[in-house]
């Protein structure tokens, strides 16, 4: 049974943005994820990382992924009858995320398409912004969403 | 300095394919992600899973694409100039990934842009499969990495 706060296809307002909280990444942060999942030297050696374009280590695109899904199953997602992801598009990585920012962001709804009596497409614009509330990190996704269903029906 | 086996951007061919390895995802480790990164109820609670479109529970998408890019870094990835990713494109999530899975993959070179005298982007096709040879995941991706400076020239 879905909770009483359950927020179903029909219930998302094109338009509508919702703020997903924010998120301090430390420099450990840093340095656990990259060695786990993207063990490549810009984003685990500073000296590395500044021969090149930038000034010392920044954090994996796939680790500011994390932390935007993160931010969003927690602030957001939490109560929406979600069946599955089906896809992920136009992942921007704007800026370097650097040791110790603390990322902020939201995510707004762009399109809802019915697909059958009990499923919807709910197509996502999501953002992350530095302290400085310049734009680090942009994406699109798309996820399967339950309609609801009148029991009187 | 680069190492003697360092690839540059006019090293790769456009059309070549490299094998990633493989991987097996055990239900641990499907649930320790979900529980760090993508705390949906059908990444962690076989019950709610199964009331779904599931037999129980799947992988985060997430997780899926941090195994591909585990794999490209150490495999592939490993001797590449690469400066930093710039973005990610089209990830589709095609068959679930279940726990005890063993994925295997491929990365193509799809495109080679010179943009300076010291960069190039280079365009990507990622793939995964599972047990089965059936398709699981497809993404493209695209990086900046360095040219080849000519020391006598």
């Amino acid at each position: 049974m879905a909770s009483l706060n359950a927020v179903f296809a029909g219930d998302l307002v094109v338009g509508e943005s919702y703020p997903i909280g924010s998120y301090l990444i430390s420099r450990e942060a840093i340095l656990e994820f990259a060695g786990e999942w993207d063990p490549q030297p810009i984003h685990m050696d500073d000296e590395i990382a500044a021969r090149g374009f930038y000034d010392g280590i920044i954090a994996s695109g796939l680790h500011t992924l994390c932390i935007f899904q993160k931010l969003a199953v927690t602030h957001v997602y939490r109560d929406w009858e979600i069946i599955a992801g089906r896809g992920i598009r136009d992942l921007q990585f704007l800026r370097p995320v650097r040791p110790e920012m603390t990322l902020t962001g939201t995510v707004t709804i762009t399109a809802i398409e019915p697909r059958d009596e009990s499923r919807s497409l709910v197509h996502k614009f999501g953002e992350l912004f530095n302290d400085a509330g310049e734009l680090v990190f942009t994406m699109r996704a798309e996820a399967y969403m339950r309609v609801r269903i009148d029991p009187t029906g």
